[in-house]
């Protein structure tokens, strides 16, 4: 798909999802280059950049497209022909795309083998590199049991448990107050990442927080799954995660309340990294304190100056 | 009411509430010894010991029936004779009677004392209580604000937010996931009891335990509102609080699920005393460390014997 | 010293320090019942609730003069007659100037067991029960070293240093910065007391709960030196401690600043419970917990009716 | 058994035990009392406070000792007449004997309420109070499992086990260094205590802190199983408890190490309040806080007076 | 300046703060190379390892020194030609240089995106990367509230509060005890680095590590804003980092005290990585668990070697 | 030895260890190339992949092998010729071999800077690289103390004491029980690695995680010495490290027990990143947030498709 189309169908929601957009973003570029006439290396540049703002603009705030875009650009810079530049765009989409598409299978078979027979796990929400793991541990054979939660106030708990009961999981759904309370039975839990900040923060859906600090306070494993396009590199510039906040009505109908009450619900929260031990992302197990050698891998030494745009 | 009507009253529901029915417990004791006619103290004892455990049967988890029991009763085994005896259980039962009227309005003055201007307060379900403190320091003009948890399942959070929105009160009702994300911007936390135990752990609503816990990751005092007649004398003796469970259909209506979704919904959980900073009782504000102290302050020490029965 | 003359010198300052206060106070009780004439009971209870009142008016923050007041009161609504009254008073009243009195030596003689040969001590500001374990250790031969704090913003520690040095101490005088790098090689911590709360809190100098939260973090044990005559039964009625804020000039002078400056200096700051494993007193080494049963042993059940007043 | 036949034979170890110990020195002072000839009460004062001064001396830092004689000894100053004495003794020692030799039983019974079916348990070093909780909820036909530490030197974990096999419980026994590897699977933790202070310190076999510490950690339940004559008095008046160093050859055999290493082998360690849930005593489940108030309860408000003998 | 005189102007304290040492020391060795004649290899490294040599010591203690004159020759060895390493050289210089002066303004550009409307931040000392922040997020329009310390003894706060006041900033003082007190209302503390070692630990002004605690005890943010060339490669080897001890006239004046009284005026102390949220450089917000990797990533996968000198 | 040779003597246990295991692996392939007799690459790789598998097989579960034999086909796939290769193995086997045998002595080097007079060391079990961090420090002239634990069941501890006597070093034998007894003198806490995991755990001697969570309790530095083989790329990919239990008799000889006893005997436990100050390599002092890049750094960037092999 071109960049119009691709920039149209981000904006108009028909492309949806971290990963697809990340992918759409990296195709259009591919295609920008592969369909690109004429040899005048500064002519390039100029509109390859221009193709680039574009793409970006249709979802300022994907972190994901973010990093979709920059890895496909890496390197381009240093090209010494148009021909050299639309063979690295070309082959740096194609490698982001796969590996994109194979995060979540990988992350499975990863986070699966941090799964043992007798485990109690406990997840939030519904993620579904999460989810990938459970399934991927559960289709192993292995013997668990799983708890979800609710996650008020959208219920997401409600497709977890529908989807690993389907599966044949061992599954109970629990309120978010009942957390702590089987807690003690808990032996590790998973959860995912909306996004990872530079310095090993995690955001993530309201309530990971909570769990973390349970998890914590009663000894239990708690691993981020998180495709590691999730990592942030505009945190790297001092940028904060913008935690929005959702309609009341998700909360309490209108006729439910006193006039006068106010809502406050805030859709994500943050895990401080000393609550986190461990990130399984498609490149392997690792530590918060890895993520900005993982930024620095994938995008470059000049990562920064990009940011900076 | 005598013995048997309040028996019949407290069965049949029509008399609910832990404070109504210690009171109507120590009235039925005022009631047969107000009534009793003849002199042999050993023939009364063998009576008194029959409508004590006939009240006792009535409702036998209520811990608040076991105290009002057995303050009225205190001292009687040392009357010398029938006349000393029931002059001696109508007065305990009417001061039991009037503390424990008054207790929801002391707790209200004292605690109020420890909500100034600027406070941001954090409640949990429907605390008579916990809500007696704040209205009271509302009454008193003081200028705060109040988050009050919906507290799932049963949402008393929207009676808590609607009693105290009528009040005037600037109240904001969260879900329970959000607790440890607000909890920055809480001075203290107020809770009621369902029960405190000899060694000091409190046993209330679900969630109770996530909110202690954050109040202390946050460094946020931490109290407990609760009328003593919620010390339970027979944890004294080791009995554990049962921690029931509730329908399932609380959680997630029948057609919602997958038939092979299990649910958890536990009514209560505990808090351990280190994440108390007081409570505020109708005696006073106190350590968890006095809750023994206190028993045998009202009881006697023969309580440990009156327990072994 | 008569009622009038004994209020005038407490609000002329004349009378200072917490336990002479106290001292000024029962005295100033015992003066008036050995002194009173008539014998009618109604009479005498009228004047000495009058009395009382002037005497607490002197000074009404003064925890130790209300404890003094009411210990020697303690138990004259019980007397018989006026003569029974009286003496009662005046047995009350030299029974607690007697205990004050040796209170702060009683203390050294308790805390000085808990220090041994080869222990390195932590003191903050400048408190006379714990310079009393600190001087009694010393004269009983013990052999070990000792490090004050300056205490900004009056540096009282320039106070405690000279005292210490003058008897021949190994004193070494640090600034409140340097607490947490001292403290690993600190093995106790003996600090004062301001006013001890019913549920176990200490409010002290500014800085005191810093030493705490340090101590904690090293597993240093804290102990606090506080004669009884400083736990303070009207936080048992919920009454926070009004923490003051001194002279802006004390940290630091007019011309030293911009104008727009402003200075936050607050005397006291709180300490919790937990960070304290025990309180030593002039009836021995006790808990946090055990605050609010040395209160009702010294002051009798009726203590909640005397706040109440 | 008269005074001097129990002072030999505590001082050549025929009798040994806490519990044993504690009730011959109390019998010997009914002895002493019973077979007394005179009326004269300053006299008989003058011979009792010798007999008591050598039962003390017949094991100096036995606190179980010095329970026993002073529990015997309550309210003696008080009597009117020598017969009033001698009655007061024999009653007050009929009384503590009585009470010591079900203290266990009793324990027992209080403890085993805190056992559930499907609970781990783990237990440290060979504690009968926490073995008869153990065997009273196996007894009693409850399912659960138990881990018993190695306790080296002396491997008196061997006695547990074998004990406990005996009975037909499911018991693992674990090295000292395997306690935090098995502390997630555990609910509960029971061990005895040695002695406990008047502020709420366990003082017990060496390692039994580091159960507390690892129990903490993993919010796993820790109970101290205790007799209430080890509550010392005397740390009351500051003594602190000296924890006694063993012989070198119960750690490595002579000829196994070179000559020039050193052994350090201390028999007891220090666990702080904070990591104690509950005590379970004779007279019911109590806080660390509590325990200032039990030793007044027991010795009377005299206790200090006592102490300073 | 030649080598000589940047020595010279070294040793003199003309050159003096740690940005300026380490440019003097990089374009000392630029102007090395730039006036070098001769094109033999061997001789050259002999010349400018004896030009490294004596510029490092000129303060051998510096580490921002040590980066800067690393950071000019790296890559030098693989240089095929004198005049390719004359221009690596000088070109080396040069990127450091610019990082180097640029480095505290893009720091105050990250950390002020940090920065919200409604913050109370807390800061230490007088730290130029940390008032840069401060400064920036002010200049930015952002609504927030400073307290700052003393910094005793040479109170730096009166520095900070002074030119923070001067910008505009709602600045107040506190005094070091005061820290804890005000701990609560604070959302964000920001310090400087005097040193961070290769495993994340900060060395900074005495005090710092006193705030960390605080802020970590109440789920506080804690930044380091800390240039990267005070990462010391040294601390990869296994180097300590000296702490000073400064003049105890600082602390008091010499007539002020006892003769006997000592005086321990440390000038820093040290945080662990644990309480640090994120270190703010001129390469973007990182986590105390990268500072190996931004070391090689600077000086070259031979580092190792360099610190073997 | 060629790699047959190498591969039996493995099996065998004749070449045992974790360094001298890798060495071999790596000799193995230098053998292997050196020997290698042919120019075509295709057939070159094919053997050279079945000498791979080979010698990976003699010990499948040796981290130090795994890293050996990789570090040493680095780079291989890239080569031009079997010249090439051959010469690249070659280096690569030299500069892997060079680098193991001085790790433990360069560890020792590092470790040693971090050790000052007056330090008091606690170690655990036998492990080479800790006690060359002792050693060394010892040599150097330094004054310091060390405890050692017994380390049941093996009792390795025993070498290690007599091991550190035979070089003069004031050495103390302690069980295993009382290692947070003594932590409160220990200023350093120095213990080996069996498996560092990517993401920052250390899998040790059972008991570790004790001695760490003992050491964080008490605010003292806990380093972990290792050689970065033991680094498990294996964990990257989510494997667990499996943590065996050993033969029952090492715990109870049969005789000793009931046999109804069941033991438990795990040989390693794991001790979380959050607990470690620092990990002591030959390649320097890193924190655990640092693991993932020292495995890219020394496999390259194509690690994680060698772990999926």
């Amino acid at each position: 798909m071109d960049v119009d189309s691709t920039v149209n169908a981000i904006k108009s929601m028909e492309i949806r999802g971290a990963g697809r957009i990340a992918r759409a973003g990296a195709s259009a570029l591919a295609d920008f280059a592969g369909s690109y006439e004429g040899d005048d290396s500064k002519g390039f540049m100029i509109d390859l950049m221009a193709a680039k703002a574009k793409i970006l603009d249709s979802r300022p705030t994907a972190v994901s497209l973010w990093n979709g875009v920059h890895a496909t650009l890496k390197g381009v810079e240093g090209c010494g022909s148009v021909e050299d530049a639309k063979r690295l765009i070309i082959a740096n989409a194609e490698r982001f795309n796969e590996g994109s598409v194979n995060a979540v299978k990988t992350i499975g078979e990863i986070g699966a083998k941090r799964i043992q027979d007798g485990d109690v796990i406990l997840t939030h929400c519904n993620s579904s590199a999460a989810l990938s793991v459970i399934k991927t541990a559960f289709r192993q054979g292995k013997k668990f049991k799983v708890y979800a939660t609710e996650s008020r106030p959208w219920r997401q708990g409600i497709l977890t448990v529908n989807d690993l009961a389907k599966e044949g999981v061992d599954i109970t759904l629990i309120i978010d107050s009942a957390v702590r309370s089987v807690m003690k039975n808990v032996t590790k839990v998973f959860v995912g990442a909306d996004t990872i900040t530079s310095h090993g923060t995690l955001v993530n859906k309201i309530g990971t927080s909570q769990l973390a600090l349970a998890a914590n306070e009663a000894r239990v494993q708690f691993y981020v799954c998180s495709e590691t396009y999730k990592f942030s590199p505009m945190t790297l510039f001092g940028d904060m995660v913008t935690i929005e906040e959702r309609d009341h009505e998700e909360v309490a109908k209108a006729g439910e309340l006193d006039p006068r009450v106010k809502i406050f619900n805030p859709v994500f929260d943050s895990t401080p990294s000393k609550y986190i031990d461990g990130i399984i992302t498609e490149i392997g197990l690792i530590s918060p304190g890895s993520v900005y050698h993982v930024m620095t891998s994938q995008l470059g030494d000049d990562i920064f100056k990009f940011i900076g745009d």
